[in-house]
């Protein structure tokens, strides 16, 4: 069985999103400025060869769908949608997307299954994410660190209150304008 | 003349004390973990060998005086504390402490006499780490990024709305507790 693995880029003041729930552009062009070279290009490819499924909230798919992008990415793997209500048309493009509505536990056996022996790449938004951690479902995670302060917006690491870990660091790989950092989470 | 270094360490979800502005051991371990060898020793003996001179806020004075903290520390330079009243008794032990009550600017200016050749660094905390970002008063950051989530407690990023840029990634260093991202400041 795979691993869960939370993948999410992040400005160096901890915002994921806009204030509302906005992609913030700026967080990913590491990912679309073609640095298939160089360490950055070594994370992409490792992403690329090792995700099973992903999983996400419906604000992130609604914002990669109308942004159209889902639409033909990179990653032939299933993605799996936390909602409560189902949209009534699909994303455009070859992307499969199943949409789930009984909650995380379900969300994640049907990822688990579906990915096999890779891994289910939670990535996004926030609100998943914080409900990952809360629910010590995680066992790695990447963070993206992009060097901007965005100011305001969403933070990946908010309404954490009750939680108090200790990750541990399992790798750092820096490009000139991304820190890919990524850790293991105790089980 | 030196430059003007942020120089703090942050919980990965982006805390530097706790909610009461109270120091998280935590976060500062690796420096008193005895880490003389290796990446981090490498960080701390270049932090000895180039600070000329602290600011900081007098939250974070009152921190380390009341922990003894101040006292025989390994830096033997002045610190520079931004108050509104300077305290009636000086911190106990060797450290040299200047108490500036005419505003940020002076801090700086006094400081940098201070440091002649030699960087003066701002090490906290969130208040005065944020007027000199507010202020562009920074040319270099270095942040200890501690893996662990706090859940609450004072942010190193806050109420910088205003502010929307980018730094530049000069450098990494990675050591099992801690991670050592370093960034110029664009003038």
């Amino acid at each position: 069985m795979g691993k869960v693995l939370l993948d999410m880029a992040m400005s160096l003041d901890g915002f994921v999103a806009g204030p509302a729930g906005e992609p913030e552009g700026a967080l990913h062009e590491w990912w679309f400025s073609g640095a298939s070279d160089g360490p950055t290009g070594e994370v992409i490819e490792e992403s690329l060869s090792t995700t099973g499924a992903f999983l996400m909230g419906r604000r992130t798919y609604d914002a990669g769908d109308n942004a159209d992008g889902f639409v033909d990415n990179l990653f032939r793997v299933p993605h799996f949608v936390l909602t409560h209500r189902a949209p009534e048309r699909a994303a455009k493009g070859d992307t499969e997307f199943i949409f789930v509505t009984d909650g995380v536990e379900s969300a994640l056996e049907q990822a688990t299954a579906a990915a096999a022996d890779r891994k289910v790449v939670v990535s996004g938004g926030a609100d998943t994410a914080q409900q990952f951690i809360r629910a010590g479902l995680l066992d790695e995670v990447q963070l993206h660190v992009v060097p901007i302060l965005l100011g305001a917006g969403i933070r990946l690491f908010d309404g954490l209150d009750a939680v108090r870990t200790r990750w541990e660091g399992t790798g750092v790989t820096a490009s000139a304008g991304v820190t890919h950092l990524r850790f293991r989470v105790p089980g």
